[in-house]
């Protein structure tokens, strides 16, 4: 193991359960040693200037800084016109690739074994572009953007991670069957890019054949790339096959190292407080950023540790089947971290 | 029993296996003593004045005077700016409402048991328009269309499919989160029908949370009504969950008593001749035809006869696990249809 100096993550904790489930994730991170300085900036939206909604300064400033983030699931405000605070701190960032990996884990039974896929999604386009008219009264129209350079990058992106994470093949989802244009040029763009990576297989599919067979046999998908909704759709989709938001990571990627990697269930506010949340989709997530940053031995260490406790079936929170509070769950993953020194 | 005169259908075998496994479901009819009289009609896109795509004017003219419609799978040409042949006739008899029972079929193993829900999909707007431009080069935008007519008539039928067939509850499945104004139309008219519907529960649901709760626990569902994507998708996932489109049926229905009920599996060219081919997914969407035209006792046997071949497994096609030929299974089927009366 190499000597890395100290690196500084802001962390946004989040809302509801996410101060408890980021305090587990901080523990066992110095449970690990891992060479991580937590700067911890609260995030809810304001408005700035012209009344656009922004990030606070202060955790836009600490991002700008530190480039990587990790955070815990924000709540949206019902106010009229109020974006989701997920789109917003994408946005801000132009945080253009989500990534989530889907792998079984083992131990925690679902209907299927051997998943191991992952799904990344253009994240800054395509139906989400915000764009909606009323053309007349009860005609509505909302627009779909998809551009050659957003299409290019995502695809690059893919192709990259799939050769640097030993994975052998890409496959992209589209409707070029019916978005003749917008997906036909996503579509082109993966099979230019597809040209210059001879030593991962490239293959195209329909979404509604892939969510098809994704019930089928999930196996048989690697890296999956996609515009903006149906990674959205299909990045779900896949968390369920493997026992859902709680224990699946997400990580959100920039250009330049940005990255904030994020759990992305919901606030659980009912138990909130209560010792009693899963952190494990916010501890994946802090592995996927280990990882990301180069620290592949502490994320490696980390993982292990959290995937021998839930094997173990002992110490299980309630939502992953047993009576144990998050602290107690927490600590055996803690326990099993020194063990393995 | 009553008396029913005999009712003329127009029936499009369709390409490559179509043939065959329409041959089997009038085989099966004719076992059954189901008044109904087949008219053939085959369908293949021609170009009509002014260069747009059209069905051919005797199949129109067959459909237009029975109303009600049988198909086999059809293989769309890949000639440029050919439409699919399905989305044509869709098109053309404003086949509103696409419908699709998924009911885990006993003795047919898949991850899931005791499925059973419908999906009920816009058939004829939403980003199935058509209309794509580019905005500047690299730039592309795709128009999803919403109408407040085409929602309400929607959400109607599926209402009214509920309270008719011993529903209890409609989902309405959206991305109002993000495509505010166009799903926001979309779930305002549901939300407006349901209040004429009192005994029916009504829920709304977004589509990326539909599609992890399904594939973790699909009896929680029951009615699902959403938009013409949204339906392509969930649809498809949903037949994935019971067992895939050879044995999942489809009605694509239209105002007064307008309707073509399909399978909605490929014309598999491969084995096509054979005798090799799943006659399933058609025989039951001959079944929902049926139960259309009030004859539910011819349909109520026809079922019963194919789900207790399939129970029993002993002639079973190979794509359902088993050796027998296409007209051995028909034959089962035939006999147990006899033994029945
Ligand atoms: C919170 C919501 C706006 C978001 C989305 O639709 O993208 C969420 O579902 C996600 O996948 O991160
Ligand atoms: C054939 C294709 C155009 C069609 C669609 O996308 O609607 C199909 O997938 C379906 O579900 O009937």
């Amino acid at each position: 193991l190499g000597w890395f100096g100290m690196q500084t993550v802001t962390l946004i904790p989040g809302d509801g359960i996410g101060p408890e489930i980021s305090s587990a994730v901080m523990k066992i991170f110095e449970a690990a040693k891992a060479p991580i300085r937590w700067e911890e900036r609260n995030v809810t939206a304001i408005k700035g200037p012209g009344g656009r909604w922004m990030i606070p300064p202060d955790a836009k400033e600490s991002m700008d800084r530190n480039k990587i983030g990790l955070k815990g699931p924000l709540k949206t405000p019902i106010a009229a016109g109020h974006p989701s605070m997920n789109l917003l701190l994408r946005k801000t960032f132009d945080l253009y690739a989500n990534v989530r990996p889907c792998i079984s884990i083992e131990g925690y039974k679902t209907p299927y074994t051997n998943v191991d896929l992952v799904t990344i999604r253009e994240n800054t386009e395509g139906e989400y572009s915000g764009i909606e008219h009323v053309i007349v009264e009860g005609v509505v129209q909302s627009i779909k953007l998809i551009t050659e350079d957003a299409s290019r990058r995502i695809a690059e992106y893919a192709f990259e991670y799939a050769r640097n994470n030993q994975r052998s093949s890409v496959t992209a989802v589209h409707k070029a069957n019916i978005m003749r244009m917008s997906d036909g040029l996503f579509l082109r763009k993966c099979r230019e890019v597809a040209e210059g990576y001879k030593d991962i297989k490239f293959t195209e599919m329909y979404l509604d054949t892939v969510c098809l067979n994704m019930v089928q046999d999930p196996t048989q998908f690697d890296v999956l790339v996609m515009p903006n909704l149906y990674g959205d759709i299909l990045s779900d989709l896949c968390a369920g096959l493997i026992g859902g938001l709680g224990v699946t990571p997400s990580g959100n990627i920039g250009a330049n190292g940005v990255a904030i990697f994020e759990s992305v269930h919901g606030t659980a506010p009912d138990i909130a407080g209560l010792d009693m949340a899963n952190p494990t989709a916010l501890l994946l997530s802090a592995v996927m950023m280990l990882r990301h940053m180069g620290l592949h031995d502490y994320g490696n260490k980390i993982q292990t540790a959290c995937f021998d406790t839930i094997r173990d079936k002992k110490v299980l929170t309630k939502d992953l089947g047993g009576n144990s509070k998050c602290s107690e769950f927490t600590a055996d993953i803690c326990r099993r971290i020194q063990d393995l020194d």
